[in-house]
């Protein structure tokens, strides 16, 4: 099982969001979106030992966190609108501390950073980190944190002080790039194919 | 300077698509504009370095190439969106065997895979391909074919039966994840970090 949680710092909860605005008035929920993508979609096929939480932090009520199951996702598509969809509806459910379900393999709830932190041993990335190709199969994570288009914030990082950090490459990626960066990796260790 | 070349077997040639059925009536319009955004878009960046050249082959003009050009591209965002109404723009402009700008960075004409393939050595991706980690730096192509989510056709096949093979990885991936995975290999030659 690998787990990939997605802050967006600015990314709406509000769940009438437009589908046509994704980049705008949404807060980067393209961006967003294509987290899911990255996270579940093979070609013709889901990942089905990936899950992908996202930790929406837009106004009007921050502190959203909603899960994607790749084991129990059903009829979503891979593109950001049909994504960005689910999000929204997600977004429209009153949600408490508990998980509540949106949709076969997506849930929603209120909560912080710090809780999905508790849940399991996360690993972040950063240009100083181990080569990811470098760092021996045992020490590779099952859980990565990543953040949208902005810098994790001082109160963030604060959390994320005693966390390993893995580097991916020379070039500064969007956080969907990364995680099909960071998949190629886990495919390879797992299957032996290198 | 890297180059992508992507076949859309369906991506339609009708510049009236609507943005808000990338999937659907536009022929898996969403996939192909991710492949542009793979090309051109690091965080906060444009790969200027990189061209991703579209061949449509929907219906009802199939044989539409439209370039796009990292290092003159303007005003172009990571959504699909934004990218399929740049590709729309595109095909709304009556275009012959001749390259047209569409706007900085994006031009349009007619043409061939054959044509395509004649501007420079392609290689394709092939799970029993050399495995890209393994090749030598010397080896490792400036140009790429990729396909959308159909495999190529015998024709296709054809035209590429002398040219290199790699592979990536155990996983079969969408188009827009292989450019991700290829580009992170050439950042890596490039500036030696691994």
């Amino acid at each position: 099982m690998t787990s990939f949680s997605v802050i967006g710092h600015t990314a709406t909860t509000d769940g009438s969001f437009s589908l046509n605005d994704l980049p705008g008035k949404a807060g980067r929920m393209d961006l967003i979106s294509r987290t899911v993508q990255a996270s579940l979609f093979l070609s013709h096929g889901i990942r089905e030992d990936v899950t992908c939480t996202l930790i929406l932090l837009g106004s009007p009520k921050p502190g959203v966190i909603i899960r994607f199951d790749g084991s129990a996702v059903r009829s979503m598509s891979p593109d950001e609108r049909n994504v960005a969809s689910f999000i929204r509806m997600a977004l429209g459910i009153p949600a408490g501390s508990i998980f509540r379900e949106v949709a076969p393999g997506i849930s929603v709830r209120r909560g912080t950073l710090a809780e999905i932190l508790a849940e399991k041993p996360h690993a972040v990335l950063d240009e100083h980190g181990t080569d990811i190709r470098k760092a021996g199969t045992d020490n590779i994570p099952s859980a990565f944190l990543l953040s949208d288009h902005q810098n994790f914030t001082p109160g963030e990082e604060a959390l994320m002080r005693e966390l390993p950090r893995f580097s991916l490459g020379p070039a500064v990626l969007h956080a969907d790039h990364a995680i099909v960066l960071l998949l190629n990796e886990i495919d390879r260790r797992r299957s032996e194919w290198n």
